[in-house]
Parts: structure tokens; sequence; C-alpha cells
């Protein structure tokens, strides 16, 4: 790998967090008490689904740019009844809400980013917004150098500003940075943008049962988990 | 102290890190090669003296918002001739530039933050550019949950926009948020945004030979130092 790389940009939901069974575990604690009894896993892929939809409002012109939780909020509300979930009460909504502050991450992530800090600069390039970047840090011991993406971009992946102004923060051209995520589809256009590009498998992203898929498209690098992608840097 | 406070943010230059002495020591890095003998402390106070009406530029809406680091090499190149210090090629003048990026931090900053961290989220609010502050937290070992500051608000402190808009990327109020800083203006003018403050007494910032005085407002919270500030705080 080029020694010109020296930072590493990371796609956070399912690259390093495993979204979905949090997500599940969550609204089972909140919900479950209330007296429903959902397929808790299915209300987790729902939610998920209106992820791209809502984030297209944004990336087409159609809404202003808004934090993620805000669009999480909306697509909550969208689903709920669907689920036959009646009339939560607007701090129940919010702790709900909140389940995505509450993900946990992968075994290897926390040392695979110690790992490659000390080499590299390190941050998120995430669609979520700071706080909720902070939340992940903090619960899963994330030692980042800065919270890029999304939020200081104004717009979401995979427009190209949010790749570049991740670079510009860090003084550096696309050609230095590399973005590292479980999504071919993120990494195409990191890559169109100029940046290199570190595939990470994740096979249960979307559960055991999904038929996982290795991508078509090459990348500069490819690993199993982020001590892997650490390992081959030489971090 | 309020236990309402979720966040506090930092001043940078001066309270947490020693820029005089600091760009002394580059500054005669790199030019006592050249042949230049300066009085090293008075270019630190000269450079460092252009800060404020550069900012002013942008703040008074004359030039457009950029990184300090650009205004920093503008100051360089008005105060070289006046130390009549000759042509110095492009990378010589990056690399003295950049010096800002090499400050060290006073002693008890590493330590006073990891104790903060324990209980509130950290961020600089500084006017230092989003790379600037990483360079330091690298060197420094500042562990930051995120970098806030100018470059997320788009103008420099004193404007309100700078404290408003970490505490909205935390999704806090101001009232739940403390700037502590080492002067008086910088935490006025948080104050009058609605945070809390605390301030951190550094008298040697201009030189032992400047006469210190204690400021006459009065702050939330006043401390010798970080590790101080932590144990007034509770962590």
């Amino acid at each position: 790998m080029p020694s010109s790389i020296k930072a590493i940009f990371f796609d956070v939901f399912g690259t390093l967090v495993d979204w979905r069974s949090s997500i599940a575990r969550e609204a089972q604690q909140i919900l479950e008490p209330l007296g429903y009894a959902l397929d808790w896993l299915a209300f987790a892929d729902a939610w998920r689904a209106e992820y791209q939809p809502a984030m297209e409002e944004v990336r087409g012109g159609h809404i202003p740019f808004c934090k993620l939780d805000v669009l999480h909020m909306h697509n909550l509300e969208q689903i709920l009844p669907r689920f036959k979930v009646g009339k939560l009460d607007a701090a129940t909504r919010h702790n709900l809400n909140m389940a995505w502050h509450r993900l946990d991450a992968w075994p290897d992530v926390s040392r695979g980013l110690y790992r490659l800090k000390r080499k590299f600069m390190i941050a998120p390039v995430s669609n979520g917004n700071i706080s909720l970047m902070v939340a992940l840090a903090r619960r899963n011991d994330f030692p980042w150098d800065a919270i890029l993406g999304s939020e200081i971009a104004g717009d979401f992946k995979p427009k190209p500003r949010v790749y570049l102004s991740a670079c510009e923060a860090f003084d550096l051209k696309p050609a230095q940075c590399m973005m590292a995520a479980a999504h071919p589809n993120d990494l195409v256009a990191a890559a169109a943008c100029g940046l290199k590009t570190g595939y990470v498998s994740r096979p249960n992203e979307k559960g055991r049962a999904a038929e996982y898929r290795a991508p078509k498209e090459t990348f500069d690098i490819s690993a199993d988990d982020v001590e892997q992608l650490a390992g081959k840097l030489g971090g």
C-alpha cells in the first residue's frame, strides 16, 4: 500500500457497529415492558430500510440538511404504526430514537482503531451526526482524532462533498486518504473522489441468515475486520 | 456547580498550550540555521499580535472565513520584513507556519482532560482549524470527544455562532455547557450566549516578565489549572 496515506476514514453503521442486533435489543428493552411483543429484528430492519429514502430527500435538495437523529425520528414515526405500536409519549419516542446512540461495536474495532491511530489520523466519515458519533465512540472506545462526515459537510454520503470535506478538514489530498467501509457503493463513491479504498467485510451485518456476497468490485485493500486492516496497513 | 453541565469546551491557545515559548523555539530551530539571530520571544509576540486584527477582517465580513492556518501565513508574511528576515522559500515558510501545529501543552492539561472526560463530553472551541487542533491533540495527548470551534462555525470567537454551534453539535442547551478559558473576553462572550464559565489562570502565557492581573469579572468557577478545574467539577 502506498506510504502516502495519512488518514483513514471510516463508515460506521454496519462497518464498525452492529446496528441490527443493537437496535433490536434496545427496542425490546423499551417496548416489551409496555406490552409489545414484536419481531425485534424485523423492527430493526424496517427502521433501517427507511434510512436511504430519507437521506435521498436531502441529497436531492427536497428538504434542507438536518441531523440524522432527526431523520431517524421521522423514520421511526413511519414504521411504528406498521408494527401496530400505538401512540408513545414524547419521552419514550426520544429514548427509542436514541437507541442509535447505544449501538455496540464489532469486537475487533476498538483494538484496530488504536493500532491505526499510531500511524494515521482516523475519523468517522459517517452519515450520523456529531453527537451520535461521540456517543458511539464513548460507548465503544473509538479513539477518533476528529468527528468528520455528514454534519461537517452539510450533506449525506455518497455525495462527493462528504468525502472531500473530510480530506479538506485534514489538509490532505484525496489520494492521501483511505475510506474504509463494508459497503461497496460507499467505496465506489469515495474512489470517484480520488480516495483510496479499504473494504471491511461484515457478512453478519444483516443477520446470519442473510446471504452475504463478496463484492464484485476491487478495492485497494480488503480485510476481514479492522484489526486485519491495521495489520495490512502496517499499523 | 450545577450537575446539569454535560460538556466542557476549551479555549486552546494560552489556556491549554504555551504558544509563546513553543513558537519562539520553533522559529529559532528553523531560522537560526539560516543565519538569523532574532529575539525569538519578541518574534512570537509579534506574530501573535497580528492574530486578532486578522480575525477581525473575517468577523467584520471584509474577507470570507478561512482556516486559521491561512491567517497565520498571512500574518507571518507581515512580520518577517520587520525582523529583517529575507525571502524564505515556500517550503521554509510553510514549515515555519506549521509551528502552530507543534505547540506544547502546559503540564497539567492532558491529565486534567482525562479526568474531565470521565464525567463530561470535552471539545476544543478554539479559533484554530480542525487539522491544527488534531495536531496539538496528537502531540500532547488531548483525548477530545470531537473537534468543534471556528471551522465548524465558519466564524471566529468571540462571535456567538462559534459557542452556539458547539452546543448544537452536542445537542445541548448553552446552560448545559461550560466554556473554559484563560481569557476573560472569551468567557464573557460565552456567558452572553448562556454558557457557564470556567476561568483557568495562566499568568505565564505572555512570559514571566509580563504583569499578570487577575480578572475583575466573576466566573462560575476559577481554577489554577485544568487538573484543579477537574477537581472542582467533581471529575
